[in-house]
């Protein structure tokens, strides 16, 4: 067994979970006062790698299911795909800084409710992050087709 | 407290840290047989998110710190860094998926070494994990031109 304690918590307007329509949702990334120095610098990078905790997950169903539970989308393995039950429920962000004051970052398209725990806080870094010719199957295109999915 | 349980482990010819390196090192992904199914579909995609615990790394010895330890790199805050040390031990890395047989995943530097345990897998997905046009400091630049550092 692995533990972590959070470091912060998230601090938005959705209070129960959805699937789609994060693009405009602004959240504060409240960290512990005690962490405010290990922000520093971070202001001087554009995006930030959020890593949380998706505590009203749930654990999985099945191994294997429907994408975005929709019948339409084909059925894939639950590493294949990006939804929030898993067997470690950690949710992975790439979002715009938008501010950063002290132990509260701002943050742009979150997809984490209000009251999510914060694990860490990584800057984004192209080298590692930036893939540039990544190959997607043909499914994952029409997911992206669905109306307020980014 | 948040625990976890490790879905696999990590094999590679990598037996103690390095600090960089990595790009030439291969990886297989061990995952438990049982979550074989769970990878289905994986394949599709070129690339794969690695979520996995630096157990190795030691607890942070401060907040803030000079960039991989050297002198002549600036001090930042440990979330504005990428080092192994952190609160709460996670790496993300986003890997080139070599080959896939039933539980095992074969990638591409993976900055893991061998026997770190795995916690999830996701399909890199450049709608979510690949930021256009992201800023970073003059710093990071001078890191990337260090030898062997990618």
């Amino acid at each position: 067994m692995l533990t972590m304690t959070p470091i912060g918590t998230v601090r938005n307007e959705v209070k129960t979970p959805i699937l789609n329509g994060w693009g405009k949702v602004v959240s504060d990334l409240v960290l512990e006062e005690r962490y405010a120095e290990a922000l520093d610098g971070l202001e001087d990078f554009s995006h930030v790698l959020v890593i949380f905790w998706l505590d009203q997950a749930g654990a999985p169903k099945s191994l294997k299911g429907h994408v975005q539970g929709r019948e339409e989308l084909p059925i894939a393995g639950l590493f294949a795909r990006r939804g929030p039950s898993r067997p470690n429920p950690i949710g992975v962000s790439a979002v715009p800084l938008l501010n950063r004051e002290k132990n509260i970052l701002r943050v742009q398209a979150l997809d984490a409710i209000d009251g999510t725990p914060l694990i860490d806080i990584k800057p984004y870094t192209p080298a590692f992050d930036r893939v540039e010719n990544a190959r997607i199957p043909e499914w994952c295109k029409r997911v992206y087709e669905i109306e307020d999915y980014l």
